[in-house]
């Protein structure tokens, strides 16, 4: 393994990210040089994945603070403000971008009335974006370690969607980084990849990023998942999450419940990796959260190419919703909670 | 309903076919004049469907034969034979492949037995195939009329690939005829399709097919099929089939068997329409229908926009088998088969 995927970077220059549009074929970074720009990234998912959203939102407000022209500690208070809205409503589902944004905004808060200048905390907004950037890739190494040890020497582990370095601050990833984990830990782990359609972050991002670390790496379409559980060819299903509500019910990308069931009905576990700021114990249950509808254009077509006949009705729903008695175990950076979530989820957050 | 489409055509000139590959952007035919060609557009997918494979197949052995140079009974038996391997070497899951070719074999020995000379061979051979195919559409009229009764005025149906006229000889469709004869029946019903990767036969196909007919249709990805249910959006799934065993195993297209599973969930019913010639009382169960695998260009590229990593490695089934635990009813032209199968299929082919 290699372990050198990091999506998202600060620089002197503005956030420096790796444009995720253009995964497998190009890999093309671009210099954000304003808040707004970073919205755009999010939005049009130069960058995606809850954590990675996260860690984007944060040096989000650090570039539109720094770029304040002013004094008065005020008026930059009024700036941040706006900066975060304009954050927060890039994407709806993903909590880490509200997790996040909310982070900074108490951060400037309490050094506010710490009495500090605009320029320290200016300053200090870029260090607690780091911050939270630096704790994401923690929290991450946690969860390959803790989840590393659910999985067995020879399994093969089914994922949806892409809980890669690549949807995270980096290095080891949420679902990934169990899998990166395992392989740590002297186990040997092959993947099965579902493609995920619409957007392909599977075909696109997984399969790079896996082939990356050389770990071995099989790409299906969404279609075939029952197929090969049917066959016996998958021991566990590892995904991450986009927001994980108080009782353990988990919001990840569309297709994932699907595959829950079918894991249930084969008897194979179903583990979600995800860190606490994934989870919102704010949200009651899964109906409680909001599911991103995207543009249509993502299922008709792929670049130029049409698929759909002109006009086609066509739903696009981004996200789905697993209820909480398909989920084997959550992994987060402070372990692995098991059900009734509701008890467990809190005591990792107290703990 | 216009109930216009026919996909496959017996003319002076040869088969002709609706190029399916070009479809929903394109309506180009082609005019196939010998055997090898109509092999080739089975096995490239010029048309798909396991009926109208079936016609296909039996318009390719009549096109063969009366391509024959010679006026030997015997060497006009070898050529037939000859033909009738090609074709079967076409694609391997579909049974009305090889039943079409057993019937005009059959045929062939029946009137070879009755003394017949070449020419008239050749015509009866002709006249066999289209009667096959005129068959095929007065069973898809009856499954249309059974299957529509199973449906509810107001009623939402999810189907996955395209089991539609384009799939068989045409006018009706198999699970497309059962929604036609619902509305045929003064029934309200909508449609959502399943675009079916990685050949797109519900993007491009099902819903360029039903707005023909003006029927209602919303496509959604392979991934939204759990989703839609959950949201209480289908009240019944209809699907065609490639291969019924005789215990009700239903072999269909890939994503089938999941979506099977979410229906049992959700308490949907599971139904799947099919002639008569798609049930192999010679296969026993699902475990012995043999499971096409495709290039897996199909899964790395749509046209020639890759979408995965060079040297991907990646699994292509194109089909996976329901149990027949899954399965609410079957419904051929001979009525509506319930469980258990073993004995009501048997009845349906003695009746």
């Amino acid at each position: 393994m290699n372990l050198n995927i990091i999506p998202v970077k600060w620089s002197d220059e503005g956030v420096l990210m790796l444009d995720q549009r253009l995964l497998p074929t190009e890999e093309k970074w671009l210099t954000l040089k304003t808040y707004n720009d970073v919205a755009a990234g999010i939005k049009d998912m130069v960058v995606r994945g809850a954590p990675a959203i996260g860690v984007s939102a944060a040096y989000g407000i650090a570039l539109g603070a720094n770029s304040f022209v002013g004094t008065n500690v005020d008026d930059l208070e009024e700036e941040v403000e706006y900066i975060g809205d304009v954050l927060a409503a890039t994407r709806p589902t993903a909590v880490n971008l509200f997790w996040a944004i909310d982070r900074m905004k108490a951060k400037f808060q309490h050094e506010k009335g710490n009495g500090r200048s605009v320029s320290e905390l200016k300053a200090l907004l870029i260090e607690e974006a780091k911050a939270i950037h630096d704790e994401d890739i923690e929290s991450q190494r946690l969860i390959a370690q803790f989840g590393g040890e659910l999985l067995n020497d020879h399994d093969t582990v089914l994922t949806h969607c892409n809980a890669g370095a690549l949807a995270t601050g980096g290095v080891w990833g949420t679902a990934l980084g169990v899998i990166r984990g395992a392989v740590d830990q002297g186990k040997h782990v092959a993947v099965i990849a579902d493609e995920t359609r619409p957007y392909l972050q599977g075909a696109r991002l997984t399969a790079w990023e896996l082939m990356q670390d050389d770990i071995p790496v099989t790409l299906i379409t969404d279609n075939m998942s029952g197929h090969v559980m049917k066959k016996g060819r998958v021991q566990a299903v590892v995904v991450g999450s986009d927001r994980i509500a108080a009782n353990g019910d988990v919001a990840n990308k569309i297709g994932t419940y699907m595959v829950a069931v079918l894991a249930k009905r084969h008897g194979i576990p179903f583990y979600v990796a995800a860190p606490l700021s994934t989870v919102d114990l704010n949200t009651a249950t899964g109906d409680d959260i909001p599911i991103e509808e995207r543009d249509i254009r993502e299922v008709t077509h792929v670049k130029d190419i049409q698929l759909a006949p002109d006009e086609a009705t066509v739903s696009n729903y981004a996200f789905d919703v697993t209820p909480n008695d398909l989920v084997t175990a959550i992994i987060t950076e402070k372990g692995v909670a098991r059900a009734p979530y509701i008890e467990s989820l809190k005591k990792q957050f107290e703990a």
